[in-house]
C-alpha cells in the first residue's frame, strides 16, 4: 500500500496508475481516520467492485463546530495505516490541515435542505464543512465510486444531493452501519465512552430495533412512534436526547404528525442522537414502504447478534 | 463539430474522444452564446493549445438577478453555431435550462471576500451562479484547460479562487479582452446600444487608455485616479457610473487612497461599470508592477486600433 502526505505525491500516484489502467475502477474510501469495522467494511466493498481503493484520513477542522471535539477527536495513523492495507487499500492519502487548506479557504459548497434538519440544526455549519471537504476529495482522487456508510444517514443524503446538483462524475454507495456484537454502532467515537455509558449506549440500537415492530401496529403514526423511541431511549439514566426523528429518506421532509404511517408511501427514516457524557452518538434505521405496507430494512442488523455483521 | 443539447450526448461523445485519445487536451471555453470575435478568439487560443474544444451556450438563470436581463439576454444558436464550427470547436453543449436544472438545485458553490467587489456589490449572488454554474461545466466536461475573457477580470478571479480552494483539477487561462476597431471591449450586450450610447461608450476604453499614462504621473494615488478616471467618464452625458475602481488584482484588496501607486508592489485593476441606458457595460485595464515603477500592461489594445486586436 502506497501511503502520501502530499496531493503532489497522490496526483503523481493517481497518474501512474492511470496511466497503467485507462479505464481501471478507483474507489474512494473518505474517512476521518481512527479507522473501525465499519470503515474496513467499505475498503472491502471497494475491493469486491475491483477497485484501485484509494482511503483518505484526514480530520476536517471545516467540518467541527467552536465548541466540538477536533482537538481531542481520536487518531491513529499507524494503526489506520495497518488496517487499511489488510482490507485491500491500495493507496492512504494523509494530508496535514496545511495540506489541504494552505491559504485561508474562501470556497464553500453549501447545500440547503437536508442540511437542516437532524445532525445539521445540531451541529450548524457542519455540512458544509463535509460538502466542501468531499468536493476537494472528489476533485484530487477523481473516483468511480465513493462508499460511505449509512450510520451517517444525513451525510449519504447530502453528499448524494451534492453529486446530483453538480453533475459530479462519482456513484456514491451507500454501505450498511457496522454494529458491536452486541447491537452498537461502530463510531470512532465510542472510544469516549467509559464503561456504564458503553452499557448504557445500547438503548439506540434496541430502540431502532423496537421501532420495527412498533411500525407494523396498526395505525401508528409518526408522532406516536418518536414518542414511543423517546420513552425507551429515556429509561438510561445516562442518555441526554439531541434529537429523535422520525422523517422521509432521503430528502429529509417531516411527515403528518397523525397520519398513520401504513398511508404514506416515502421510504422514512428514524434517526436519533443522543450524548452519554459528553460523547454525542447517531444511530438511525431506514424502513421501505412496500404496497400497502412498510418493510423494515435490515431487520436482523439491529439486533444484537453474537458476530460482526456489515 | 458535434452539437449536443443533453448531458447524455455530451457525455457519450466525450467517453468516444477520450477512448480514442487518453491523454488528449479538452478545452472549454464555457459562454453564454451570442458569441462574438472576443469568444472565437478564446476558442482559436484552445485551437492553438491542441486541444479537442468545447464550447458551452448556456444562459444560466442563477446567475441573473431578478431585475436583470435573463428573459431579454440575446441569444442565436444558429449563429453561434456557425461561428463555434468556424473557429475550429470539436463541440458545442447547448443545454437547455431543464437539461441543467432537472430539479431544483439545493447546491451552491459559494466564493467569499473577491465576490463581494465591483460585480459582486452590484449583483448580488450572481457569482454564487457563476461558481455554481462553471463548477457543473467543469464535472460535465471535465476539460484540462478553461478559457475566459479577461473583460471579466472579476470572473477570472473568482474561478481561480474556487479552482484552488476546491483542488479542481483544470487550468484556467485567462485571454486578453478583445475589442472593436475603436476601443470598445466585445460583449454580447452591445447589441442593446443605440447609436449615440455606442459612441459614447467609448468614453471606458479612452479613460482606461487615459489612466495609464496617469499612472506614470509622480506622486500619483488610488483616490486621484478613481476621481479623475470619473471625471472623464461623466464627459459622456448619457454615462451613468455603477463603479469605478482601483484594487489589488486578483485578491480584489482596497488600496491605501493617498499612498503613491508607485509605492505598492500589487499587481492593480482599474475596474468600470457603465450604464448606458438600460444596457450596463464593464470594462478593466491590469497594471504590473515592476521593480521601482509600474508596468501598463497592453497599452495598444486599449487605443484605437484599425484593427481587431486580441
Amino acid at each position: 500500500m502506497i501511503i502520501c502526505a502530499t496531493i503532489a505525491e497522490l496526483k503523481a500516484e493517481l497518474a501512474r496508475r492511470r496511466g497503467q489502467s485507462p479505464n481501471g475502477l478507483i474507489g474512494l474510501v473518505p474517512t476521518m481516520g481512527y479507522l473501525h469495522e465499519g470503515h474496513a467494511s467499505l475498503m472491502r466493498r471497494a475491493a469486491d467492485d475491483g477497485a484501485f481503493t484509494v482511503v483518505s484520513v484526514f480530520v476536517n477542522p471545516l467540518q467541527f463546530g467552536p465548541n466540538e471535539d477536533f482537538e481531542r477527536y481520536p487518531r491513529d495513523l499507524e494503526r489506520d495505516a495497518a488496517l487499511a492495507e489488510k482490507n485491500g487499500a491500495a493507496l492512504l492519502f494523509a494530508p496535514s490541515v496545511a495540506e489541504m487548506y494552505p491559504a485561508k479557504p474562501l470556497t464553500r459548497v453549501l447545500i440547503s435542505e437536508v442540511t437542516t434538519k437532524l445532525c445539521g440544526a445540531s451541529r450548524p455549519g457542519h455540512f458544509d464543512g463535509v460538502g466542501t471537504v468531499v468536493s476537494k476529495l472528489f476533485n484530487l482522487v477523481q473516483p468511480g465510486r465513493a462508499y460511505f456508510g449509512m450510520k451517517d444517514a444525513q451525510q449519504v443524503a447530502v453528499i448524494q444531493q451534492m453529486v446530483n446538483d453538480l453533475n459530479i462524475p462519482v456513484e456514491i454507495v451507500p454501505c450498511e452501519t457496522v454494529r458491536e456484537p452486541d447491537g452498537l454502532a461502530m463510531s470512532s467515537r465510542n472510544v469516549y465512552l467509559n464503561a456504564e455509558q458503553r452499557v448504557q449506549a445500547l438503548v439506540l440500537s434496541r430502540t431502532l430495533g423496537d421501532a420495527g415492530k412498533l411500525l407494523t401496529e396498526p395505525g401508528m403514526t409518526a408522532s406516536r412512534l418518536v414518542a414511543e423511541a423517546t420513552a425507551r431511549i429515556r429509561t438510561a439514566p445516562l442518555a441526554e436526547i439531541d434529537y429523535v426523528e422520525l422523517l422521509t429518506y432521503p430528502s429529509l421532509h417531516p411527515l403528518d404528525p397523525d397520519l398513520p404511517l401504513a398511508e404514506t408511501d416515502a421510504q422514512l427514516i428514524l434517526a436519533l442522537a443522543v450524548k452519554f457524557g459528553a460523547t454525542r452518538l447517531i444511530d438511525n434505521r431506514l424502513f421501505q414502504p412496500t404496497g400497502g405496507g412498510r418493510h423494515v430494512q435490515n431487520n436482523d442488523e439491529i439486533e444484537a447478534s453474537p458476530s460482526h455483521s456489515h
